[in-house]
This record gives C-alpha cells, structure tokens and sequence, in this order.
C-alpha cells in the first residue's frame, strides 16, 4: 500500500496498515543511521519549518536530524521572540509560514488541536509533534518501532503504562495505536492521575503498580511533570516514588524478559530508580535512535512517499 | 544594468533602476519556489550571518531560507546569549563575524544607522533588516513586487500608508521607494503617530482614513506597536480601531480593485478587522511569499551577480 | 604521525606532536576560509552536535562555520529550554543525543571535567569547547595558531598572560601548551586574581604590568569577567584598568614586535584601550579567524583522519 494522508496528526485515525508502512518505512531508514556517511538525497530542495511553541530540543533536534539527514532544509521557528510573542495567532503565524513553501511544517503546541487545526488550513503537509495533553503520534510510532524490534513482533503483547496517565499525550497516542494493533494495555497510576472513562479506550486499569507490571510484556514509565509535583495532585514526590516509581524490588514481580520504557527525559529517583533506568530491561535509549528512524520515515511518506514506496 | 554596491542598506539611495534590477532578479527568484526542488546551487560555499539585535522570527527565517534555496550556509547569530550581551560594543561583534569570512552580514538593530555603521567597517556585503526608525529596504522592495505583479506596473499608482507613520521604518522605505518609481504616497494617520515635516518626503497628508483611502490602489496598513498603545500615544486601542482600523465598513468608499497590504504581524481587530486581513483584497500572504524571493535576490546580487545578470 | 585520541578534551593531555599535527591541519584548512568557494566535502553525512549550556554564540557559532565549510550537519542543543531545563542531568542528556548517532559532540559546561565525564561516557569524539575555569583547548590552538603564523615559530618565545589568572580556562590551557611546545610564560595580575601554587606550572609571576611585558614576544590580555567586577576581587573597574589595562602608555615599554592578543569579547576602556585594541599590534582579529581554522582542523582530524592524514 502508498501513504495517502496529507498530514501525522493523530494516532487515534491512523489504520493499522498505514502504522505498518510507517514502521516499516523506519525500520529501513534506521540503516541509514547505522551508516558512516548519514546522508541520502531524498528530501533535496525540500523546506521542514519545525514550529514549536513549547520549548523541546530533544524532540526538535529528532526531527532536525531526521530532516537533514534527508537532505532537506531544515528551518527552525521557535515561538518565544517570534511574532506569537507579539500577538499573532497561530492560525496566522502558520498561515505566514505556509506563504514561505514549506513542505512540511512539524508542529509542538500546548493547546489540544493545534495540530489539525493547522492541518486544515494549510496546504502543506502537517506533523503533530505534541499538542496539549492529546496526541503524539511520532513518540507512539517510536515506541512500537522499539518494541517491535525488540519482541519481533506486536500482536498480543501486553503493556503496562504507568504514571500521569490523565495529561499525557504519550499515554493516549500510544493507547489507540496499541489497541490497534492488537496489543493489551493496562494503565497504573495513583487515582488522581487515571482520566476518568479510561477504560472506555478499551484498557484495563491498576491502582497497584506491583499488580499493574506483574505479567506484561512492556513497561511504559511516563515522565511525572514538574507542574504535577507541586499542583496538589499527589501528596509528596517521596510518596509517590514510593509508590509508583520502578525499582529493583518492584522488579522483581516482571517477567524476566520485560522491556522498560521511557519517553524522556527521566526523573531519576521518582518514576524511574537509577539502576532500572540504566538496567539491561531498559530499552529507554533504543527509543530515542528509533525516533530518528521514525521521523525519517514520516518525513519521507509526506514529502515525498505520498504516492507509494 | 549589472549591481555594483556593495550593500543594501536604505531605498533612499537606490536609484530606481537599482530597485528594478532587485525586482526583475525576485521575479525570476520567485519561480524556484514554485517548483517541487527548491534548490540551485548559485551561492554554494558562501556564508550569511544573520546578525539579529531584535527578535523577529519571520524576517530571519525569510533570510534563512532565501539563502538554503541558494545553497548558501546560513548562521543566526541572536544578540541573547552572545558577546553582546556581555558588554561588546556592536562594532567589535560586527568585526569578529567578518574575521570568520562571512559574504553576508544581515542586520537588524534597534538604532538608526546600525546597518550602514557596519557596511563602513565591514568589507563583505551588508544588508540592512530593519535599523530602529529608518529603514527596511526589502520590506519595501517586497511590497513593491506584490504591488507590481498585481497592477502589473509601479509608476503612476497611488497608495495610502495609514497608521503609525512616526515610528515606521517600513513606511520610511515604502516612501523612498514609491517616489522614486512614479507613485503618489498619502500617509494617514491620528497626529500624535504623523511626524513633523513629512510632507518632505513628498507625501500629501491626510487626518481621516475614509479620505485617505478614497481613491488609491493600494491602501497600506502598518502595525501598531504594542509600546505605542500603551505610551499615551493613542487615547485607547479602542478609539484607534474606531478611526484608524480598517473594516468592511470604512472599505466601502473604496476602489473595487483596490490592494490591502500590510507588513505583519497582524493585530487583528485593531488595524485590520479579521474579515478585511482574510478579505478578497488582501494581499497580505503574496507579501510574505516574495519576501523570500526578494532575499534571495538581494543575496544573488551582493554575492553573485556584483558584476552584471 | 596520524591524530589517535577519540577526543579533544584538554591542552594538559595533548603531545607537543599532537598539538603540531592540529596546527599544520588548521593552517592548511584556513586556506579554504580564503577562496570564493569555502566548502570540502570532507565530512558530508557527519553530524556535530553543539551542546552549549552556557550561552557563547562567539564559541558556538566558530563550531557551526567550521562544521558547515566541511559539509557536516551541525545541529545546535542549547540548555535553555531543553530537558537540562527539565531536571535530567548531564549524562542523560549526552546520552540521548548520542542515541541520534552524531559524530562528534562539542560542549561547553560551567563544571570543570564536563567535557570528560561526557567523553568517557559517549561512543562518540567529544570537543571541549569550554569546561568551567578548567579548560578550553581550541582556545590555546587558535592562539598558538596565531603567534605561529606571526612569528614563524613558537620556541623559544615569551608570553606575558595578563588579568584574572585565577578563573580563566583560557590562561590555563595556554599556559598547558605553551610549556609544552618550549615558549616562557609569564603571569601578572592582581594577587586576587592570581591562583596559590601557579608557579607549578612553570610560570614566573608578576605584580606589575610593565615588567610583566617588558621584554615579551606577545601580551596576552585576558577578559575580566563581569562577576569579578561586582564581587570584591578588585577595589574598582578604575583601578584595574588604571594598573592592569593596556595603554598606549603602557605599551611604551614594550618591544616594538610584540603581539597583543585578547579572546575576547574585549571590555574597551578596562583591560585594552580602544587604541590599543585597534592597533597595529593587535592580533584579535587574527585569532577570531584562525579559531574557524582550527575548528575545522579538529573536527576533521577527530572524525575523518583519526589514522593517518
């Protein structure tokens, strides 16, 4: 099968067909990677603005590298001192960028939507690189890329996805492409940390993070955010790295042939103990090189794949 | 006519068949970004150095891709976090970035002069991007192009440049430039924002937008700055957009082929209500497309096309 | 010989023969900052990373020029708003920027050793661009590039260092390499600024400036760093600039050959008079462009010629 979308918006409308190519069109970038000489012609003469409005450089640099690795001009545009700070809106600021010929505009926002929103408006082809507590369809990409690497496969594995599960888009894109794919999620965290109606996106849900990661076959640890810590929504960060943060104990009820997650960057001692982050399960880093791979490959079914490999 | 200077600094000293060359070369510039490879090898192995005192996002990143589709390394060179910052005078920086060998130096400061300070010093090519209250020449050199490629021809036409006449430099080179090609220019706007003396320049003034815009062709809104608004400038945003704003309203006494142009970003509901911005005179987004064409035009010349086309 | 570390992390490590062998590539690289064409494809498809967690767009922008004239991809990683300001550490951050598989990491860090932690860490070369008031080696071979260059060798001569001793990575370094290629320093400074022990590096120690450069091949004044000014290691910027600035005056005692060197950003009026910064001694400027040079030299020897040249 071709790519046929304009736009990587959501992980939510993807088919898995189209999951698929994708992985599989990274899984065949990622040997560029592995070259001396990281370089193919195939994005020549093409524009990616990478649009963010949340500070990122690591997922900024992922698509940067992954842009110019393809040969494209790669254009960073960062909202703090850009005409956003003056007043513009984003519709106009995008609409701005558009009138300069990009092929593709990557795009980081804090507003859920920002992304489609874009999308509809713009002729050129759209990549939601996180927008609001939504979607992050790059990182879910990774993630199954890291996965299917690791395990050979996707189908009817299990994975337990532990933490801030209300206010993280990782959490939501890697649920719809998961369950798309065939995969058994179970999210964990403390109470007020599970959206309510979760369950309505076909997982299972844990208050017990021993209970939780007792048989999977992946544990997707989420990033606790700063702004958690102090807004009342858990009782201490001691409290909670107690209870929800993975240690060598906790371990000891996985399986022996578990993969350890992480989208970045660590809390080392709250979610993640130092000895699991750096642990022979942790594949933490295998994701980041995928992230390249999967940004290569988005890049290319925009610009240039749209009709078939 | 071949291009002999060796900077771009003011339209006050271009001599109109200097503008005309710029805007045949945009012209011809314009057609690469209409193709799907962006890209000629015209300025490979040549430096630009944006050297931006201000922040300003869209002007920097026109330059920045101006000069990748010519092949040319382009570096930003942000005045936060640099040298400047820790006291060096603008000179010393200017002569450091010229002892790198850049061909190249793009400017945009906060004083008037900055720009042709530089060229004095510098012996690669200077642009100027905007220096305080004087001049942007390829903004007006990209309004010219807009203007000429809907109308067809310059001389003979008539403009409105309404707004805040006193604190433009946009307006300073729209007027340098349309005089000297054949245009009337009517500048309009509350007389606190009008400077003294501006009828110099050779421009009717006018206190009322609906007779300002009565019967031009192209009507000029400029940006209210932010620190105008709050500076005991204007009564209130209110009452400016009250008088001074353009709406579909105010449009009705004027010409049905009229262009609205305007240098962005937009304060929407303030100069421009959104049904005008977006309206179908609007030609706000053409202006950002060849602003990109008129970069690359004026780096082709300074660095390539010295000599003759 | 052929070049052999993995990395370029201090001027204390590198043989007399190292340091000749980045000095004869650098000369022959400069040659390439003087053609039309300033571009060699010898590190197309390598990727440098710059990780810059203090702010030095000078330091950084040097790195970026020489990156670009060989045709590496060179991405800039700043700490401000990046995951550093997320709360991940050093190691995370390096360690995630070599899962994106670069070929050689430049950093700049206020802790001493940095550049090492990270070396011994990372797959990859590792540039130390800077490391607290450790190190800063590309530092002390543009500087020795540039006395090189003027006087036709390096033994033998004499150099006065002159300022803060004490803080400053660029003396240490300096001091570290010019032992080592046979060449007499000399300190001077305020007692404040000068470290305990310093002698053991070889180096005579004065109080006053005029004996200080009496009798020297080249004056090498350093910058003093806007916190001493502020925190009570001098009396007062009038006094330091009277007894520790270079003058006219000053100079009278010197010998008519002498270079007068400074890394810069200069403090016009505190350590240099504006004419003696200017003047024909003055070898600034030399230094900002042999820094390109030997970038570009080290880059090269690091990633394409570790074997042999």
């Amino acid at each position: 099968m071709g790519w046929t979308r304009k736009d990587l918006l959501t992980m939510q409308e993807l088919e898995p067909a189209e999951m698929g190519l994708i992985l599989d069109t990274a899984a065949s970038m990622k040997e560029i990677a592995g070259r001396e000489i990281k370089k193919v012609p195939t994005l020549r003469g093409r524009t990616v603005v990478n649009l963010f409005y949340e500070a990122s450089t690591r997922t900024r640099t992922s698509f940067e590298i992954a842009g110019k690795w393809l040969s494209a001009d790669v254009v960073n545009w960062s909202a703090a001192g850009s005409s956003a700070a003056k007043g513009e809106t984003l519709l106009d600021t995008a609409k701005n960028i558009e009138a300069m010929s990009p092929d593709v505009v990557v795009v980081r926002h804090g507003a859920a939507g920002a992304a489609q929103l874009l999308a509809r408006a713009l002729k050129c082809a759209v990549v939601n690189a996180g927008d609001g507590a939504h979607e992050h369809p790059t990182q879910a990409l990774l993630d199954l890329l890291t996965i299917r690497e690791k395990k050979g496969h996707l189908e009817g594995l299990s994975v337990a996805i532990v933490g801030d599960i209300a206010h993280s888009r990782v959490a939501r894109s890697d649920i719809h492409g998961m369950k798309k794919l065939g995969m058994t999620v179970t999210v964990a965290g403390p109470p007020t940390l599970i959206p309510p109606f979760v369950q309505e996106l076909g997982v299972k849900v844990s208050h017990r993070l021993e209970e939780a990661i007792a048989d999977v076959d992946v544990i997707m640890m989420l990033r606790l955010q700063q702004e958690r810590m102090t807004g009342g929504l858990i009782p201490s960060l001691r409290e909670y790295a107690r209870y929800w943060g993975l240690s060598r104990a906790t371990l000891a009820g996985a399986r022996q042939d578990v993969l350890i997650m992480h989208p970045g960057p660590v809390n080392r001692g709250i979610e993640l103990a130092p000895e699991v982050a750096d642990g022979p399960y942790s594949v933490i880093l295998d994701q980041v090189a995928n992230g390249v791979a999967v940004r290569m490959a988005v890049l290319y079914l925009l610009v240039g794949g749209r009709t078939q490999l």
